[in-house]
């Protein structure tokens, strides 16, 4: 099968591996001879079983998550997580603080607050979210059942350099753009959360890796599938999973494999990255969004000198083949979404455009 | 592409029409010349929202669903409607109705007891679920706030063959092994709802039909994304849906078109049951679990003597290539779930296959 393939920024869902498409395609009508897709199994019959075990080891392994945590898959993406995450803990204390750092640790701040009571300890709203907040500058609250932050700001194009100090409370943390892209010490987190659809699956999941001993303090009115307990109990099949986007992250995780995973994944991001930014900064016509010292490696936003010149690029890119550059409006100008399946080869073509561009558009 | 496929009796997920499944493959890696796959596109981008509203438009004239009606494509399957009708409806007078009939709808009824006081208004639990109770034995409380039924249950495979009468009590169905394999007067009802792995597509999602003038009324705790009222406001958008299930759905409802839509559904389901039902009622050796008067068309309960021999018949079944026979465990024997994808074909040689084993075990 071959295919004639755009190179797609899209920020999520986003590209996958192409490889991982094509075995998705050649076992989609009988997966292995077993006789029926993979979508057609039951997720009790051993078939599936099979495949969801082995795509649960192969992330443990992956991510070296530690026995203390346990691996969920949830129904809802990242998003139905901000109520989950204080449905599940907020309980313990009444309070929770939140790092605001961008449009959905914004969200998820604004959700928690159904559930009690939510500081905000550090924001980057005051630049428009350009920078991420030194540790002396996030101000813990008293008491807190846990600390939320988001640590790749998707829209805004930051991530946090460092994982922050909270003195015992449990950290929480939204990875949903920057999951399997780096080695994470996984031990140090209460809960880390992923919706799927940018570096791991198709849309309409979200990967939660829970430290089991914070599990079972959720409030009585928590939906039973976003318990914690109730998930880690039925080992994710209280109900029916979306049982084929948990194969698409066992084939995604299989190709990680073949890349070097993430160790091999953190240094092909920063290599990317810096093709784009290497750009920017050489360059009188775009500027990047981001302070340098927060700049993300997953999500490279930049602009030209004006909006009418940012569409144009836009449009021109688009004719050339470069699809979903448009930046949030939260922000305008461009973004370049860099994930784990955006090859190296498309990021150099981007640069070279943007060059040619710069120099037709002086 | 060819398939030596089994057949496949699974009662969720479960079978596809090969049609679909063989073009799914064929349009996987590049969707129509697009150049990106249907899990690689953003969910806002031009090429996305065409087959989202192409699906959801097909829907929308298949079951005749009414302007007053929209539909909602939402996470978690049905069981996550378990909390969400509640949740949503409930605030009106604090009470609401739920008759019991099966699995499904006692696990419904569990959930709500979260969010208000709940009434089992009518009850097959006292005959294992064998039966439906007819109009006049269901006591109506007074001021509930809708009225909570599973128009098919999946488990003891028996089916309502009538639409409640609630006195104007807004009408809520669990319909997730029954739509689409019917016509149904859409005005009727408040809230349909249906998982969609069992007549839709791959599991991991929720098909909700809402009376939109029942939206709004959801209790101050409700998680954003299971309010009716944010996925009527955001067209099932407000996060990253489930894209690519919303896309398979699309072809199924294609494949629906081709096989004279629910009125062609409805006459072949009929068919499809009979020559099962026949041969449990002209055995000796086969008995069915739901009462003659209930007997679902989409789920055949039945079972032999005794254990052993149901064990042997399932075991014997399943190297003749006939997959996930075994009945639930509450109910034991065996079950054949005979979906919309399930041909005439299968159904047959199912039955010649229970003909010669009872013929070889008498």
């Amino acid at each position: 099968m071959s295919a004639d393939k755009v190179i797609n920024f899209s920020a999520g869902p986003s590209v996958l591996p192409l490889s991982v498409l094509e075995q998705a395609a050649a076992e989609l009508v009988d997966y292995r001879s077993s006789g029926m897709s993979v979508m057609e199994m039951s997720h009790r019959s051993k078939h599936y079983i099979d495949i969801f075990d082995e795509t649960k080891a192969d992330l443990k392994r992956v991510l070296k998550i530690p026995d203390t945590h346990d691996i969920l898959f949830m129904h809802g993406g990242a998003t139905l997580q901000f109520s989950a995450v204080p449905l599940n803990l907020i309980g313990r204390t009444g309070r929770a603080d939140y790092a605001v750092t961008g449009n959905f640790s914004d969200l998820a701040k604004k959700e928690a607050k159904k559930y009690g009571e939510i500081s905000v300890v550090c924001s980057s709203e005051d630049r428009n979210h350009t920078y991420i907040p030194a540790q002396d500058e996030i101000k813990l609250s008293d008491n807190a059942s846990y600390f939320h932050y988001c640590c790749n700001n998707t829209v805004y194009g930051t991530e946090w350099k460092y994982v922050p100090e909270t003195g015992g409370v449990p950290l929480v943390c939204d990875m949903s753009s920057a999951i399997l892209s780096h080695p994470v010490d996984v031990s140090k987190y209460g809960i880390i959360y992923a919706g799927v659809q940018k570096n791991m699956a198709p849309a309409g999941m979200a990967v939660v890796i829970v430290d089991k001993s914070l599990a079972g303090n959720e409030l009585e009115i928590t939906p039973k599938l976003l318990s914690y307990q109730v998930m880690i109990d039925s080992d994710s099949m209280h109900n029916t999973p979306p049982c084929y986007t948990i194969y698409m992250l066992g084939l995604v995780l299989k190709w990680l494999d073949s890349q070097g995973g993430v160790e091999g994944m953190q240094k092909l991001k920063a290599e990317k990255a810096k093709i784009l930014y290497d750009v920017i900064d050489g360059s009188e016509m775009f500027s990047g969004h981001a302070e340098k010292s927060a700049r993300s490696d997953m999500n490279v936003t930049f602009r030209t000198s004006g909006d009418e010149l940012d569409n144009k690029f836009v449009k021109e890119a688009e004719a050339a083949g470069f699809e979903n550059l448009k930046g949030h409006r939260s922000v305008g100008g461009m973004r370049a979404s860099i994930y784990n399946a955006m090859p190296a080869e498309g990021i150099k073509k981007l640069a070279e455009f943007m060059q040619k561009f710069e120099v037709n558009n002086r």
